[in-house]
């Protein structure tokens, strides 16, 4: 049994954490830190947890955490929480982080991206936290960074093929579609119902802060890759489908494509890589922490077409973030993460 | 443990059974059956499954199906199951149907508004499914009818005020709200996407089947009431929001019958009678098999408006069924169906 | 020709009547005014108008909007705009005002219901700009008020039962259902994508600021009627289906009120009364300045469910507002407004 | 005034042509041709041209329509209407053919895509009927075929960039994602709104049939170009945007492109190039006939990044048709496809 303290629960990936959690059989919740949402009851705020849980969010408070839990999820938006992970990791806590701060290891890739780092002494000791490319770091480590949700679908559906260097490792191009709740529960003219609804598309195109999560991950398996990242805005609530180019070193066909596939991600539980032919659609993921892969090709440019399919709020955060702590806290690594997908 | 079988398990309401009864800690699938997607693995139908039920839908059989099983449901549409409902019971094994056939009382009002009824000598002892209003009956039954998705919504809404007399019996207006879910897995032109998204509309007013169960269900509770039953369609997938009104026999404030709600509703896990000011949405309870129910009170007219949200697949169909399979055999009621709602 | 100014051009009511305007032959924009947007060109808040208007928004000014246009149309919230109508009343200057202001007969209750009444002086002379009501009136006003979206739909789903005296004038029930845009630009958590996104839920029951409308307009049809109006918001982005419930005096069929209806919108170019048996959905009015009416009778209640459809944006505003000034201006009342729907 | 038959009235690019044709000034619909819906009037097909066109479907004829009208629209899917159009050529009227039989130049292309071509001798009369690329041709033409859906989104952002040799002609790609009307009105599991709703996917990867109609177009304006095409299917119902990569053959700035892209498009009335660092949503172009632009760069890999907005069923089907129409017959182009987008 773990004790847990969440900061940020208030928001999506906090409240997804917190779906996660209350069935968890290892896990009890102590803990809850905010600030614009001091003194409510959660389940005011989000009544579809009526009968869960019962308790007031407090003030955020890193020791008075850290006395009542033995792990902390820090659910901030990068850099507001850096100062209370330090102070956590100080404090010899367990930390699972959602935000950006410790997962590029890079300080000027970071900074060049979003702000001065507001801890760089603690980038050396994080682990990135994708267990099918780093389990064992994740298992021995006290402070874990959640990937962010574009990079987790564009990073699984490119590794076996960077990693076994079946594609060049330049021109690679990410054209993923997100759902609206990856933007959070922030109000904004881009999320408000009537402007994105029925509409699609594009932005930050080739400026995205994730482009160098995926960069940074894809080439610590082998050759260093250029990589084009396009983001999508699209009407629904949730998923991420990434369709990633990359150009076949030599010809290969689908089958093939899927044996190497099925051979890197062998044993994993959440990565389900489709029979040749066969491409996943965002439904077959919603709800639960499967990532599933389709794989094509386009013979006459010797191209690699790979798409995959995840829950931006569960394999994209939240479902990663309990994937995680299973492993940092020694429980099977699918306890309460193996709800199947929610369809129709 | 619990040995189930499953027959029309590619349906809608099939395929939201599987989900519920994978994880389920007391049951283990033995047989699918089917009639048009015979041979085919499920997974390879609904690959959100992949990697939980690798079994071929066999041809329907119910004497191979109650060899294999030892409770067997029968997701198939009014009509359709009922000769090998009767076979089951006859073989002793315990039957949960989802179709219409064994819910009205009544052989005459089944036929007005079905067809000559397949098997009415089953009637007597079938138990219809409601745990709230039947449960000691649905822990002794051999067979026992799920409810229509809107009759849940709309007897829930309803039942307190009808029991205790809060409400007159007659003039009562059931304004319904469903996802197209509720329509099945079956093609229409009424929930082709490019048709029904972006639209509402009103259909089968003052004549759908599904008003007869209501009228039962509540006269039942105390005087025989009159009620006039709207459904509409909405463009979301999930869900049936149920506007209900009925007069007040005497002026209540909106406080007071959310006291004289809970009281109804005490110790029930899955009805959630929210407090007075506060509607429910039917994404609070999406994914789960919850009942959310909202009051209010327009003085002037004395009239009651109750709200109350389902997800129709759910506490409106499998879940309700998983449900009353727990009492039927024993198991504690809420397991297997005590998952959160999926929010946003 | 005729030379108008719009306040408030940047909000969906604005947006819509340039949208509409545009095209008119006989209307020359002249003035756009407003006050958060100033300086900008209206296409660069809405690009959708790019190769339409090329025009700066002025800090609001009626004078000078006087100079430049023979007609203003107020597109503000209630209170907003009520000294600068009362300014270009004074100025001699016709005013199409789509805020609730004018709205409302009885100052006592636009007070209950808003606030205190900002300029009282000038209801005496202010039309409710439903030419289906009152056109004689609409065409010698100098003030006009559009009616609210809400009120539209309903009052023309009762307006001929409650005209002809076929309906009880107690019990009336509007059951309605609302797209996302009628809760305008303005940000909310309610109308955040990922929260309202497939749900379905009421608000404001009994209480919605629209009820004394309806109550007013049909009111002065005959008897005085008593209400509940329940509005919901509905995951779509624009359309009012309004489902109404009234007490059948005597025994009606559907024909006969197909008939009645018919016999009372005769030669009303805006309202189409569909066949008995045929119902409207939203979409099938979508972008046009339509309503239709679908009428059905649940005989053993003896109740009237009549359900309109409606474009809140259009018919429900601005193609109202338009339709109003083409009277008040000696244009065809279609003239600009005859744009078939967007199907599907 | 021209006189117009239609065959096919009743399908998504039939239906929308009769939405732009009824207000056509110059346009009178004298005959139309079906198969399933003869006999019905196109109004109790499609509610929403009530008050319309008030006209009954007939079984297909071409000479009866050829003696009904002066110009004839075929919207039938490929080689279904294909000896239809040919005995219309020889009848002397005007074609405009919503199918793919006559945009391919190349038999054995459209052999190998499609089927064994049923008219291959009217081929070389045929133009394509992109008046950007094509306007001459299509000003003298007896037969216009009008394009693909997909392929107006990307050849109009592709265009400009091959035409003056901006970019390689090879490693083209083409990430387009469309609304489900694409699909048409036929049934389908794809279509079937609970299974399409809040979710995306791609579909027919390197093997659309769209794909020979991009290489085509774009080859004849410079060099032979190789590109690998993904369509998408979003959860909404109008518009495509397509997302389109392609390297620079020398560094170039989003604002050095929006300026080649304008003079290309010089005069153009319906395609508008955005500001650089701006990017369309398909909501910005919903309902008109406009395409617009949006270019961005990756300077790192030195890829242009071109994002096009089009309604699929205005610019990419009927709006097209009836631009072409006006060109064959002599009317101003813009003439009843002026309207502007419906937004929100």
């Amino acid at each position: 049994m773990t004790t847990v303290g969440i900061f940020g629960a208030a928001g999506y990936g906090g409240i997804e954490l917190v779906r996660m959690l209350l069935p968890h059989p290892e896990v009890e919740i102590t803990y809850l830190g905010g600030h614009t949402t001091v003194g409510a009851n959660l389940v005011d705020e989000y009544p579809h947890l009526l009968g869960g849980l019962d308790m007031l969010i407090e003030e955020s408070d890193v020791n008075k955490a850290a006395q009542a839990a033995e792990l902390l999820f820090f659910c901030l938006p990068h850099a507001v929480g850096a100062g209370m992970v330090a102070e956590a990791i100080a404090a010899g806590r367990k930390v699972i982080d959602f935000s950006a701060d410790y997962r590029l290891k890079d300080v000027a890739t970071y900074e060049a991206y979003y702000e001065p780092h507001p801890a760089p002494q603690l980038i050396e000791q994080a682990v990135y936290g994708l267990p099918e490319l780093h389990r064992e770091a994740v298992v021995g480590t006290q402070l874990c960074a959640v990937p962010g949700c574009y990079p987790t679908g564009a990073i699984l559906a490119l590794a076996p093929a960077c990693a076994r260097g079946l594609v060049e490792p330049g021109r690679i191009i990410v054209d993923a579609k997100s759902g609206t709740s990856g933007a959070g529960k922030k109000l904004s003219e881009t999320t408000h119902h009537a402007e994105c609804n029925e509409s699609v598309s594009a932005y930050k195109v080739a400026s995205h802060r994730h482009q160098p999560e995926m960069v940074q991950e894809l080439s610590g398996l082998g050759e260093p890759v250029g990589l084009t990242f396009t983001p999508h805005l699209i009407p629904m609530t949730r998923g991420i489908l990434s369709t990633v180019y990359a150009i076949l070193k030599q010809p290969m066909s689908p089958a093939e494509l899927v044996d190497a596939y099925r051979e890197f991600y062998a044993g994993e539980r959440f990565v389900q890589v489709l029979d040749a032919g066969k491409l996943p659609g965002t439904k077959h993921v919603s709800g639960s922490n499967n990532c599933q892969i389709g794989l094509a090709v386009d013979e006459s440019a010797g191209l690699l077409v790979a798409v995959s399919a995840v829950d931006n709020l569960v394999k994209g955060l939240a479902g990663a973030a309990v994937q995680c702590m299973n492993l940092m806290c020694g429980y099977p690594e699918e306890t309460g993460v193996s709800q199947y997908p929610v369809w129709p």
